[in-house]
């Protein structure tokens, strides 16, 4: 830019002051390199849906999210100013041809795990249908994977009725042997969100289920703590699928599939700090927010600030699996 | 439908999957036959709300919001899917008589219930004034009635200023000797809602008054309890009148009179589950939701999901008055 | 439903006036018979929008905008009262394979044409995407069609960079054989809406191209005169595709591709009249709306009138080809 | 308010320029002395609509939106700075009561005509029911009245199905001898809006009926000359009922009614003016704007200047009659 | 008004209940003598916002709210009925010259004061940078004050890359002198909301700061018996600074800087009525609700609820320093 | 980027097409060097705006919509794709001073003017008061100017009441004699939008006024026509200031202040072509656009539109003063 004082590039920050700096601009774009720790990867796949959903567009309102939030994390007294938090971008959706685009996801997550074998990749979806791809693909890199799914559903839907949906990820993980269903951990299940065909078939999986009215009698912390002990005792390596629709309505209003009878914020909050310390978990996805339906980018807003509360309390040299 | 595949009737289901069904499916147009148990029934009247008021259109919203709601309660484990919710569709309200219109909701109640004896209708409103004639009507049918009247406000202010309005209800019910005042419980009752000339004549009448601030201190489920072992030490069967304002506005954001201060959703969900297992209740309405007002139909949402709670947990055999 | 008088069945009309029936009533599901003249059928198909597109449920809001129409055209003094609009319903499209649901589209308009070989179809889009499966069927069924497309865009977008989309339906049909260029007139092309690349693809291949400056110059009625005298000469059938966004933003505000210079409302309306008085045209689609991003559904009301003013002018008789 | 700099009363305007002064500022309550020329009154009734209606809010905005124009017509060069416009308040409606509220309406009008022999009242709705009674008050005190309707609407539907609606007001009229059809001129009249028996009765009881083909065929202000000069030769004096939905939808988006194929506001403001200038008129009525459904108050706007627009032509010694 | 009945004067209240009054009517415009007790006094400035803020309407939107409260307190069964609430009205802003602006406030506040020694003010903002002007002259008046800021801001900002906006107010109070560090304590201080810089800024000047996470593990009440214990060491009188954003997003949608992880709405009424009862607090501010973002002037609503709920449990008489 | 297929940078074009290129795509970042033609840059002032503004964000919309437009131009054949317009940024705008902000208008404007001699800026606003420091700045490096201005209003204001503001520019040229009265052509100029003192200000200063009536009786044309030959007579070069509001509510629904009675869009963009053509004008401004208050950003849209129309239609050679 040339010297011309007061002009500053098209669209740039409004105003700057010294002491500010924003999460967003801790992102760095990927250079290549091996890199380690969490970075974000964006998915932007929600044609998918069984339902309308602009879910798709995430990403790109997360990172503008982490940009209305400071760097500066006064409960530790971190100051996240020096960091850099890798940017992979996005993955290039086809437009039509979507099992082309699921396999895009599967093959991406490949490459860059195998390019980067001690990151720990935080997946900014989309709908959930990202989470077969990005856990397959998660999976056949760092070996047998515990996963906790926090949902107000099970996404164990059939594949027959409309193919492989954001109502499928886990079923079809499960059918093409990528996990077995005791793999995996399901906590916020809520009533009248769910067939219970499906449930059936969680229970005959194997797979644990917590439900809204469990996590409410015995307390999120202490099911996660029962959960990564379960998890890490046939597992190596933890995953926490994150569907923000396990939270309540009131809490989460750009959910498609918004609800009554859901987890408080600062419940969840307080749950991913707790797994973030425990620090076994190497990789994580963040989806079902559709930012159309979003009331001044609340659900965005909340999903950017438990990224960057996982990210300061994380502790890789914990890792005790 | 001919057979010509994939064509599907105009405005049906966008996607059908088989082990999911809708509790909005549930719904079953009454036959005319005296059917027993749990019936909804729509009474589209808010052209007498004081402030300009939508609520007309809540029967329709919470039915299609019954369409957002599977039949598998996880809770309890228990899958409606073969129930039918008997609907008795809407009471058709004149366009300009308004008195007319509070005629229709009480000779219809009593038509429904002549025919049906053992119906236990959740009447959907419509504003709060729908009670004044559906409690009427449901009092001589079915005998001295305790009445829970969950709300932020009394509902019992003067018959001369505005006539019988949405602020007037429990009023018009004592003044005509419907009810006496001890038959009447209010729980929620709000600061800043209210005149005290309205307060002084619950307090009179012996309406029992619960507030918020009872609520907070006491807990709702013990108040509960109180005030049924006392109305059926005089009644001989109870009616739940549920003005949705009781709640917080950020858990109910589509009533007319939103406000602070209120009832958290979960703490009116267990309540209600609570009163559905006491089995005393034999009849109910839902009040002051405003479609038109909403954000996403949150409030309908919710109204849909207690409705579905208490039928779910409401076992007609512990019935013990 | 039983005779308690003033219950009404469950999401009825509010109220009826004996003098007032609405185009709404006058569609009749189909029963399967060799039905003729204009008859209606969905297709709700919009992920193969390239931008993020609700336009699959436009059916249903154009539908719901025929229950805003009164029966009675003042204009030509005719009242519909009496007749009916056969209402083939919609095309159930797959949630996740858009080319299943593109062979969907081709399949079942041959069917119905089959059955139905004197049926005027209007097909209810969906974004354009589905005027390539409709044409292709409704050309083979017919013979060779002449079709005048209203639009900004060319829509002749190579099919490499995103596959059979809604900017590709008329170069799929040119490429596939189904129609040649000179088949095809496109009016109120717009300045700044198009690549050159894809102008050049329409000259090359002897397309007709009027722009909006033409439209503004010579007048629609001329440009339409003019261009049923020439398809005429070497076609057996006519065919409108009517993509919405021919219209200036401020007729038009629900169609994804909004902007300025674009069509009076007025002048479209006039010149559907036309061709509807003309009586060649023997198919027609109306798309790219998209309810969720309309205001008041202006843009499904017009889309209702504007089948309405064809469907009460349109004269079989006169058909002169 | 005490002396004390920069302190001003709340709520007012938020800056004053010497140079400006907006229309609003020359509203002044009425006295209830014998006031004369142009004055304003509210008739907050919506109630009586048959469709769902805020329209009682229109006075409100109404004349909230004569506070954004200013007091200085540059094409005549008149500032109507000095001027005052009699404000004579709101008629109280009932808040159950329609029928009361219907022959407050009545009676207020008469009241005040009583009162101020030379007043030309405009009357601000509400909808159009309110024109009923004021037209039949306005009728007893000056004589036989010549109305001009600008409508969508015949307003002539049956008083049975729904009892006095905004659906019938010239039906009421004409019914209880108030007016003859032939008293009535309908301008804007629109396809698929109205019931062709409505239309019927209109021609058997001599209504001139002007549809939106003949304003765009022989203009607005040929039909206003021929209008006019057919009235003033049975009427004492003429009443202009406005009602805003006879402008086309992307020029009222306000109104309840909105549709396609509707006037341009500027035809109706060319008219208004020519109507003014004419000074035959002696009364008249704006009706059907709902403000919660506009968007940013555009039809209030139009209303208040048209509002405006007519008072600054307005001449009353140039009354032919 | 005139003696025509059901006549009522413009823009007045659309219906009237004899028993009920609202908290609004209570505000009195003051008389210019020296009056006691709680008075409020808005202060409409929101240029000064760091980024785009209409936070000068809140005021307007504030005392509107107060009219949807009924001055009924039935929690303490007081009826506020026969108070009056003294409104100074609105301080007037420049236009263009801000720094005239806020030296507008200093200089009013001090001659209300100054008027008027008895007075507890509210001043109803505005944004935060109102609150340097309105402590500065307040401390002034008033002698050392304490002041407990609700915020999830430290709103220490340095001066010089923005000059005195609503992220510097206390920055501004200690630089001039005005206050000592120490005389602060900040309320609610949120992670990923403010600069390390500037918390080490409160800590090297002995303000005193509870996070959040503070509050939710120590309790509000707690924090402020602490808290207020310890300005009163030092503090002649104290004053309270209400930022509404230091409320999650969820209870207080209407502020600009909205974000998950803040304090309940119960929390801080809670905290409030303790304070108000203790009697200490001799000055107050609301900041920071921008009203053209809110939903339904929900956090309006909540201000004007908090300002009342003071009000009512305010007591002179135990004022204890 | 590192080459694993389907990886693109974050928030990237979401589909890329080979034959478009948008008109986004061809602003380039200004290198300093002394470029010619036409440039875009952007001055977010609206703190100055009497009401309250968001117009401060309207550079970023308008360059937002230009990536919403092809670089081809049907209408001349003429692609754009291998243009590039310089794109200089936005100046940077004090928080708080907004005399600051006014003179970094004028020392940017001038610098960028002296490097560039041959520049033909274009500036977005912004409010109107941005045009004085551009206009003066741009009178004093190119010579006595001819200043054509679409508004509806004046923006003659007295600079006491608010200081300069978006109502005074022309005043404060006129005023500070950087221009006489004589070189200030205003076009729309409207009914009830203006003091009637600063029309007679116009009218004493020999500023030409054009009302809409003027507009709607001569044509556009006829007007541009008379006042380019009027304005070459006395002045060197001509600068056009386009203040979206001088266009009717239903084309610029996102000006702050909206009205009706405005301009057509399609006459607007025919004037600005046809300036275009005749080569005259060296500078612009494009002003009033809040995007927060506009649907779907259609004012912002159709700036892009004017601007790229203009740009297209531009043609140095032809520049005949
Ligand atoms: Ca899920
Ligand atoms: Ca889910
Ligand atoms: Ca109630
Ligand atoms: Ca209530
Ligand atoms: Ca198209
Ligand atoms: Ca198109
Ligand atoms: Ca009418
Ligand atoms: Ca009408
Ligand atoms: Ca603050
Ligand atoms: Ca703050
Ligand atoms: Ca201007
Ligand atoms: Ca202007």
């Amino acid at each position: 830019m040339p010297s011309i004082p007061f002009l500053k590039p098209a669209n740039g920050a409004k105003f700057a002051d010294r002491g500010i700096k924003k999460t967003g601009e801790l992102l760095t774009p990927w250079d290549g390199t091996a890199v380690s720790g969490i970075g974000v990867l964006g998915i932007p796949l929600s044609k998918t849906s069984i339902s309308h959903s602009g879910a798709h567009l995430a990403p790109e309102t997360i990172r503008f999210m982490m940009h209305s939030l400071t760097t500066y994390h006064i409960g530790s007294g971190q100051d996240l100013w020096d960091e850099r938090i890798i940017d992979f971008g996005d993955i290039n959706m086809h437009v039509t041809d979507l099992f082309e685009s699921q396999m895009r996801i599967h093959d991406t997550v490949t490459h860059v795990l195998h390019k980067c074998p001690d990151l720990v990749p935080v997946f900014l979806g989309g709908d959930h249908s990202i989470s077969a791809g990005a856990i397959s693909a998660f999976s056949q890199a760092k070996g047998r994977v515990g996963i906790i799914q926090f949902d107000a559903h099970h996404d164990l839907r059939n594949l027959e009725d409309g193919g492989p949906s954001n109502g499928t990820p886990f079923r079809q993980l499960i059918e093409k042997g990528s996990i077995e269903g005791n793999q995996l951990v399901q906590i916020g299940i809520r009533d009248f969100a769910n067939g219970k065909m499906y449930h059936d078939y969680a229970v005959e999986h194997g797979v644990t289920v917590y439900t809204m009215d469990d996590v409410r009698k015995t307390g999120l912390i202490a099911i996660l703590e029962e959960s990564v002990e379960k998890l890490k005792m046939s597992c190596v390596t933890l995953y926490v699928s994150l569907d923000m629709d396990v939270l309540d309505q009131a809490y989460a209003p750009g959910c498609p599939a918004i609800g009554p009878g859901g987890m408080d914020s600062g419940v969840l909050i307080e749950g991913m700090v707790w797994l973030a310390k425990n620090g076994s978990v190497k990789g994580m996805d963040i989806v079902e927010i559709d930012p159309t339906l979003d009331f001044r980018h609340m659900t965005s807003r909340l999903a950017a600030y438990i990224l960057m509360q996982f990210y300061t309390h994380y502790n890789n040299e914990s890792f005790p699996i």
